[in-house]
C-alpha cells in the first residue's frame, strides 16, 4: 500500500531535507535579509495551503513576518493583481503546476519582487518562474493523497524561520524532528484499533490552534480525501463564534492539542465539549490531562517545541485517515472523483 | 420573529449607511492615500471574518491593495505580533468587543500603523482603539444570528472601494443595492417552499468563487448557527483540490454563481457536479443557463455588476437558513450554544 509506505517513509526524508538543503535555505535567507521585505505573500491550494498556514503563525511568531494568503483568481479570472510592493511572493506546489499559483509568482516577478517556489518538481513552471527554488526533495510521491510533502513542505518553513533567526538552538531543535516522527510511527497499530471505532462516522469537525491550525485543515483534507467524511477544521477561537451550536451528544471531535501557549484555551473548549455537550473526542497530545478529556486518546512524544509540533502531529492524523480508509472498506490508493496533479486557473 | 424581520430591514438600513456616511468614508480614504500604504492587515472573526473575504477580494481586483487576515492569537496567546511595517490595520466587528481583535488594533496603533474599525458600536472598545471609524449603523441587530450587520459591513467596504478608486460610477452603482435586495426579498415565499425539500438534510458543501467566495462562507455560516448543518464552504477551485472525494448521488451542493468573470468556472463545476456525480444543487444565479443545472433555483435580478453581487446574493441564502431552520423545527432567535457577543482571546 502506497499511502501508508509513504506515510512511514517521512523520517527518513525529513532528515535528508535537513542536511542537504540546510546551506540552500540560509542562501535564501541571505537574500530575503537584504531586500526591503514587509511581508510575504503566499499561494497555494490544498495540501500546501494548510503548509502555508503553518507559514502564516510561524513566520509571524518567530520571525515577526506578516503573511498574506493569496487569491489566486484575482490573478487568472479578474487580471487585476494587487500591487505587490515590499512582497516576498512564495509560491507551495508539491507538482509545481497549477497554472494559478504559477500566475501569482509571474506576476510577482513582473512587479520586481523577491520570489520563492517550493516545490518537489524543481524543473516544474513554479520553480522556472521563481528566483529561488527549495526543492522539498521528498521523492516521487505516488498516493493521491498528499502526506510525505506536507510534512516536508513545513520542514522546508520551518528550516527558513530558523535560518532567518540565525539560530543555532533552532536548527538543532529541527534535528529531532525525525525521532519524533519515528517514535509517533510506533502508534500505528493502537490508530487502527482506534479507527475502528468510526466505522459509520459520516461527519465531524476537526479543531486546532495557533501553530497547530494547519494541522487541524491537514486532518480534516486527509479525511475528505480519502475516508469522504464531511470533516470540517477550525480553530477553538473561530469555532466558538457559531459553529459550535451544531455540536449534539455524540458529536465527534477530533483535536489536536500539544503542550505550548494555545494549550489552556483547547483544554477549556475540549472540557466544555466533552461535560456540557457530550462530545465524542479524540485528541492527539502528549499531556495527559487534555488526554484525559477524550475517549480515544493518542499520545505525541513529550517535550517537543510547541514550534515544531505541526510536524509531528500531523503523522498519527494521517494514519487515522488511512486506517479509517480501510476500515470504511475504500481504496486508499484511488479516491474517488481526484487525481494527483488538479491543474486550476 | 426577530431574525426574519432583520433581514428584511436590510434595504432600508443600506440606503442610510449609503447616505450618512459617505463623507466619513471619502475622508478615510483620503487618509489611506496619504499613508505609505503596502497592505492591509485585517482581524476579523465569524460574519465579519466572511465580510473580510469580501474586502480580500474587493479591494485587491479593484484597489490594487493586497489583504492578510491575521491570525489574532499571534497577538495574545503569542504575544509575537509580527512587524506591521506600511500595513493599514483594519478590524471589524458587530459588537466591537471581542478582546483579540482590540489587541490587533492595539498592536497597529503602537507600531504607528494607520487603523481603522469598521463596527456596529461607535464607542466600543474597538472604535476607542483606532485612528478611523466606519460606523455601519445597522441599529441594534437582536437576533444571534448577524444578518443586516454583515451587509452593511460589506456595504462600507464597498463604500470605502469606490471611494478609494475616487469613481463616480461606483458610487452611483452603490446606490441601486437598496433596489436589488428589496426584490430578492421578494422571493420569500418561493424561497420558504425549496427550504422544505431539506428538512432532512445533515450535512452539504456550499461553492463561490472571487467575489462571491465570501458569500458561499456566510451562508455556511448561518445554516451552522441556525439549522445545526454539518455546511462547508468552498471556492469551485479549492473544492476540486480534494474535497470533491466527497460527493457521492444526491448529495447536496448550494452554489452561488451570479454573471461575473469566475461563472464559467463555476457552470464548470456545477455541470460536472450535477451530470456526472448526480448532485443535488440549489443555485443562486441571475443566469438561466447556470439556474437550469440546479433541482431548486433562486433568481437574482439581472445586470447587478459582479463586485457588487455579495450584497446582493446573500439575502436569499439568509431566508433560505431561516426558512430551513423553521422547517427543522429548531428556534431561529435562539440558536443553541452561541450567545450574540462572543469573546475570544
Amino acid at each position: 500500500m502506497t499511502l501508508h509506505s509513504e506515510i512511514f517513509e517521512q523520517p527518513e526524508r525529513l532528515a535528508s531535507l535537513l542536511d542537504r538543503q540546510k546551506q540552500t535555505v540560509i542562501d535564501i535567507a541571505k537574500a530575503i535579509q537584504s531586500h526591503n521585505v514587509s511581508y510575504a505573500f503566499l499561494a497555494a491550494r490544498g495540501t500546501s495551503d494548510n503548509a502555508g498556514r503553518y507559514a502564516n503563525y510561524l513566520w509571524g511568531a518567530h520571525n515577526g513576518l506578516p503573511l498574506a494568503l493569496a487569491a489566486p483568481s484575482l490573478f487568472t479570472y479578474y487580471q487585476s493583481p494587487p500591487r505587490l510592493q515590499n512582497a516576498l511572493v512564495v509560491g507551495v506546489s508539491q507538482s509545481g503546476q497549477s497554472p494559478d499559483i504559477v500566475s501569482v509568482l509571474e506576476e510577482g516577478r513582473r512587479q520586481g519582487c523577491l520570489t520563492l517556489a517550493i516545490t518537489n518538481l524543481s524543473d516544474s513552471p513554479l520553480a522556472k518562474a521563481a528566483d529561488y527554488v527549495l526543492d522539498i526533495q521528498a521523492g516521487e510521491e505516488k498516493a493521491v493523497a498528499a502526506t510525505k510533502t506536507y510534512t516536508a513542505e513545513l520542514m522546508a518553513i520551518a528550516m527558513l524561520s530558523a535560518a532567518l533567526n540565525n539560530s543555532e538552538e533552532r536548527w538543532l531543535e529541527l534535528g529531532n524532528i525525525p525521532k519524533w516522527a519515528e517514535q509517533t510511527l510506533a502508534l500505528d497499530s493502537a490508530i487502527a484499533r482506534i479507527s475502528e471505532r468510526f466505522r459509520y462516522m459520516s461527519q465531524c469537525v476537526v479543531l486546532g490552534r495557533g501553530f497547530n491550525y494547519a494541522t487541524a485543515f491537514e486532518w480534516a483534507l486527509k479525511l475528505k480525501e480519502l475516508t469522504y467524511i464531511i470533516a470540517e477544521p477550525y480553530s477553538s477561537a473561530d469555532f466558538q463564534h457559531g459553529p459550535i451550536a451544531m455540536v449534539e451528544g455524540g458529536f465527534p471531535i477530533l483535536a489536536v492539542a500539544p503542550t505550548g501557549k494555545v494549550q489552556e484555551s483547547m483544554r477549556d473548549m475540549l472540557t466544555r465539549l466533552r461535560q456540557q455537550q457530550d462530545a465524542e473526542l479524540v485528541v492527539i497530545s502528549d499531556d495527559k490531562d487534555v488526554l484525559s478529556l477524550a475517549q480515544s486518546q493518542i499520545q505525541l512524544p513529550p517535550q517537543i517545541p510547541e514550534w515544531l509540533t505541526p510536524l509531528v502531529s500531523i503523522v498519527p492524523a494521517q494514519l487515522f485517515a488511512c486506517h479509517l480508509t480501510k476500515v470504511k472498506g475504500y481504496d486508499t490508493e484511488k479516491p474517488r472523483s481526484i487525481t494527483k496533479v488538479t491543474e486550476t486557473h
